[in-house]
C-alpha cells in the first residue's frame, strides 16, 4: 500500500489551522501540522491572498490526495460567519485540482469519538491516541487540522464509502 | 484629470455580476459589464479558482483605482450566504493590491438613488441615467456590478471621504 496524505484546514481570517497526516503501513504518522496567521492591519484581500498562498505551498510540498475543511453554517456572529467564509472561500482556490470534502464540527466529532456531542478535549484526546503523539495537539486549530484531516483519511479507506460529506 | 476607473463585483459561486466605470473629463463611461459564470457541475474549489482567475483578467485588463464588493451580513439562507461568502473570498484573493471597497445592498440603494429602501428598478433606472445608456443594464446581476462601481467613483470623488463603508 503507497502512503495516503490528507490535509486538514480549519479556515478562519486571523488564524488557520492546518494538519497534514499521513495513512502508512505503519499507521497514521503527522506530517505537519500549525498555524496561517494574517497581520489584522493588513487589506482584507490581501490577508487572504496570503492565505491562499501558504496553502497553495502546503498543497504543492505534500502532495496529498485530499483535503478536508471546516464547514460552519451557523453561528452566533454573522459578520464572523461570513469572514470565515471568505476565508474558507481563499482556501478553496488554493486546494484545486485535489479533492476537497467538507465536514461540519458535529461530523468531525461523530468521525473521531462516535460521539457528535463529544467535548473539544475529548477530540483532542482521541487525536493524540491516533496519532501517537506525546503531548495533546497544541494550539487548537492545529488540532482541529489534524482532526479533519484523519476524518479525511478515515472515510477514504472506508469501504462504504462516503455521502454526507458537503463537496 | 486623468480617468478614474473602478471594478463592481456582485459575489456568487454560479454567477458573479461586474462592471468596469470610468470617470473621464466627459463624465462616467461603462467600459465593460457582464457576468462571470461558473459551471454546477464541477467541485466547488474548481468554481472559485475559475471565479478568482477571471476576475484577476478583470484586474490586469483595467488597473482599477479601486474595487467595490457587495457585502452581506443576514441572510434567510445560511447556507446560501455562506457559499456567496466563500465566493467573495475568491473575488477579494483576486483584488489584492487593489483597493477594495465593501457595500451593503442598502449602501448601494443609498448612494445611487439617495433612499435605502429604494426598488431594485429604481436603482437600475439611475444607473441607466448616469451612465447615458440606452436601455436599462441587463441581467440584474451586471447592474448591480455596474452599480456598486459607481459608488465606489462616487465615493472616491467625495471631499468628505468615506468612513461607513467595511474595509
Amino acid at each position: 500500500m503507497s502512503a495516503l496524505i490528507a490535509i486538514g484546514f480549519d479556515p478562519g481570517l486571523a488564524v488557520t489551522g492546518y494538519g497534514v497526516v499521513e495513512l502508512t503501513d505503519e499507521g497514521w504518522r503527522v506530517r505537519a501540522g500549525g498555524v496561517i496567521r494574517t497581520a489584522s492591519d493588513r487589506p482584507r484581500s490581501e490577508r487572504l491572498r496570503e492565505l491562499a498562498h501558504e496553502a497553495r505551498e502546503l498543497v504543492e510540498t505534500y502532495r496529498p490526495c485530499g483535503i478536508a475543511i471546516e464547514e460552519v453554517f451557523f453561528a452566533t456572529n454573522a459578520q464572523t460567519a461570513m469572514r470565515t467564509a471568505e476565508a474558507r472561500g481563499a482556501l478553496l482556490v488554493a486546494s484545486a485540482g485535489v479533492p476537497v470534502r467538507g465536514y461540519t464540527p458535529l461530523q468531525v466529532k461523530k468521525r473521531i469519538t462516535g460521539y457528535g456531542k463529544a467535548q473539544k478535549a475529548q477530540v483532542q484526546a482521541m487525536v493524540q491516541r491516533l496519532l501517537r503523539l506525546a503531548e495533546l495537539p497544541r494550539p487548537d486549530d492545529m488540532a482541529d487540522g489534524l482532526a479533519l484531516a484523519l476524518c479525511y483519511l478515515l472515510d477514504a479507506r472506508s469501504p462504504e464509502g462516503v455521502d454526507d460529506v458537503y463537496l
